[in-house]
């Protein structure tokens, strides 16, 4: 990893590890930010497991510690989890609407083990790679939303009543692709280990809205994308 | 079950049930209120699995379905996890504090689980029995606390930005433990099948705050405790 500047040096931060590109960027600008980051990895019935293997390599590659909680909801209702759901092409996708590929609560559910985990180990941040420019349109990517969830923290937490709620901190979530890529390059992010395909074979499918995004990020840099 | 009053007939609700006092009264009152009650028990590391079993039970008897959601949080920091941490007593609680059974996130994360599961089955409303009267002092057990996770949920879900956001209902919320008994026998809720002892053994232990409060509401009401 890069060096640290050092506002918040030596201080724990719980970072959300998906595998994909962004939140590998958030991780390497969490340490750049001076915290010691612990990652937490979700299988939580991903149409794939290629996904959660990337997000092992990257944070062994940062040397930081990982968690991996594995969360299978009994529950359908979203096309990332359903094998059987055919997943939207982006040239498909209305942007008005939200995709079928949104997960009911996830980025809650998320949050919520993280925000558990850092009250546990003393972490005083909780980093995750939203973003809200070239995203899918999931409502829990979204500012207001992470405002919103930082009050729920000041009032319900062990930590928010004693006025230290864990800081829920978004780097990237008003970056676009090209410049969240640009960020990482310099933070020396490894993006070839990064995976960020709804599919999972050997190769990106290059159609799907995630893979669409990536390369529309790539091309904007002028870079060829490291995964291939 | 009682007979149904009709606002809100034939609707689904989800209902976090945990096999004590609170969430099986708040059942019924979910059923009376009109709902259509799913329930979610969670198996969490609690230090016994009699609660659990004993949810099951409740739910049965009032003929609702139910799933049960197993999550293990690989870290520690609360005594009500660790079997190792002894339990405090209710007269050694300062009430200024909040205790060592205090589990990190914990209704967050039950709370973010029931909303997904809730957004998957088209409910449109989710059932939480906490109290903030004769409880134990969790910060994530008050109305300020429920208040803000509901704007996060109008915030941050699909169907809160369509203007549905899941209900979250606290009917006992600031009811005394003698007022929530008595709403609770006007229900016929099957309070010999509830268990409230933070210990698992074949009779509530009497002394931990959760034993404690139960039996002052007993108590107040002048009545056996027909879990004995």
């Amino acid at each position: 990893m890069a060096e640290r500047s050092t506002p918040n040096s030596g201080r724990k931060a719980v970072v959300l590890l998906s595998g994909g590109l962004d939140s590998a960027t958030t991780l390497y600008a969490a340490h750049r930010q001076g915290y010691v980051p612990h990652c937490l990895i979700f299988r939580y019935g991903q149409r794939h497991q290629k996904e959660t293997r990337q997000a092992v390599a990257v944070a062994r590659t940062a040397g930081c510690g990982y968690q991996i909680l594995k969360i299978i909801l009994p529950w359908q209702g979203s096309s990332l989890l359903n094998k059987k759901s055919p997943l939207p092409r982006r040239e498909k996708i209305d942007l008005q609407e939200i995709p079928s590929t949104y997960v009911p609560g996830r980025n809650i559910i998320f949050l919520s083990f993280a925000v558990s985990y850092a009250e546990a180990i003393g972490a005083s941040a909780v980093f995750i790679g939203a973003n809200a420019i070239d995203y899918s349109g999931y409502p829990d990517c979204r500012p207001e939303f992470f405002q919103s969830f930082q009050e729920t923290l000041r009032r319900g937490t062990k930590a928010g009543v004693n006025g230290k709620a864990i800081k829920i901190l978004t780097p990237l979530v008003n970056l676009t692709k090209a410049q969240i890529i640009r960020l990482g390059m310099k933070l020396g992010v490894p993006y070839e280990l990064t995976w960020s395909c709804y599919q999972g074979g050997r190769k990106p499918c290059g159609t799907c809205d995630s893979c669409v995004l990536r390369k529309k990020g790539f091309a904007a840099v002028g870079m060829a994308d490291p995964a291939g």
